[in-house]
């Protein structure tokens, strides 16, 4: 378990082998024993491996090859469909229309998520997270046929590795732990955690290519921009609400059967 | 890693021991290897352990005993204070004072989480999840001191365990996963995928319990009403807020330092 956790790297490229239905079985169980909220169980796994809709995916994930090369792409949705209709087949009025029943539902999604991820490992295949799933979360809806109260969170391929990449460096731990209470960074507490990753060969070649000055720069002026942020963050609280997840008052609304 | 997986439990007793630092230490490296976004690591863990914090933790948590019987209680959350330090003293501009941002540093956050939890298990020492951190984010961060840009997520106690439970019952798997696309539930289905779990005794047990007539009644009524969930929706949504993840606009606002 623990050699599993500590040689974790991302994958990106993956050979055309196919991922025998009996791990992959066993990767989806171990989704399921992830510790979830209430027992409830409120959030789906949805399985995609045909050619064609995996090219819809891979559109909607801005175009990432990863989604075209792996066999398997997984997409965790928060999911009270299920729990709201059984709910209403056993005489229960359900009161999970709201943001807090949407968090509930994303939190159940990612612990069983990152359980596949590590089975995935444990079996000797290579796995990657697409953080575009929240980006584009109305085209996956449509291309997965989500119903209402169904969001997707994250997204998860799997396959076998083509390529294995060097472990990727992480800030000490001491960056992102603190004892007992929140401690407040100093610039000198930055200036000593962020070292590291600032002298590394990767970040050089990175300033170099993108003729700026400092990492933060390629980080909020290319690859995660306020717009882009913005843009995002809007469509996604749409998503949200259209999904039915925001009646945040006491009236109860009976939408969705 | 698989048998980790698989014979997780929720342990909600734990004996006086405490968790040996050089444990807890690779627990806490175990998070910080988890995947996350962009590796920007938008996550905070605050580990407690003195027993008046804890006491005020447990208050937060809704009195709920495990926080004061174990020995650490690991709070996650969602964290751009530090990322936004490290970008102003880099001449960059932060833009991560929207909701997707914090969807992010909650993503991060929870999978960082897992990761610890099945270190945890791994290591022989009993975990458990506390939800009543979305419920009651306000008063953690009272208590924790957490600056703008952090938001709690999830909590884990962790200690070695004093009483060990079966196995919690699940859906069967096919419930959760959905092949190709999402395939709505007849009420065939949904009675099919609820037998197992309706005909439990530990259900027949509380529905006498509690004199209701069916399960998803407890959950409706008495565990995660619509009362609550409202409530608590909308304390999460404010905390979102205050703690600066709700600029959904292209304005920029350079609030916190």
């Amino acid at each position: 378990m623990l050699n599993t956790i500590f040689t974790h790297r991302s994958i990106r490229k993956f050979t055309a082998e196919a991922v025998e239905k009996t791990v992959l079985d066993d990767i989806l169980k171990a989704g399921t024993r992830a510790a979830n909220t209430g027992n409830m169980q409120v959030y789906s796994i949805v399985v995609t491996q045909d050619p064609q809709i995996k090219q819809k995916l891979w559109e909607a994930h801005f175009r990432q090859n990863m989604v075209l090369q792996a066999p398997v792409v997984l997409t965790f949705c928060a999911d009270f469909n299920r729990f709201n209709k059984w709910c209403r087949l056993r005489k229960a009025e359900p009161g999970y229309d709201n943001f807090l029943s949407f968090m509930t539902g994303a939190i159940d999604a990612l612990l069983a998520a990152q359980n596949c991820v590590l089975a995935a490992e444990a079996h000797g295949l290579g796995t990657c997270y697409l953080g575009t799933t929240t980006y584009n979360a109305d085209q996956l809806i449509d291309i997965l046929n989500l119903p209402e109260s169904v969001v997707p969170v994250t997204t998860v391929v799997i396959g076998h590795v083509a390529e294995l990449p060097e472990l990727t460096d992480r800030l000490p731990v001491e960056a992102v732990v603190h004892a007992e209470q929140y401690n407040q960074y100093t610039p000198g507490d930055i200036d000593r955690l962020y070292a590291e990753k600032e002298a590394l060969p990767l970040t050089k070649a990175l300033l170099a290519e993108n003729q700026l000055e400092t990492l933060a720069q390629i980080f909020t002026q290319k690859r995660y921009t306020r717009k882009d942020n913005v843009t995002f963050s809007n469509k996604y609280l749409k998503v949200i609400e259209e999904q039915g997840f925001m009646n945040n008052s006491d009236k109860g609304q009976g939408t969705s059967q």
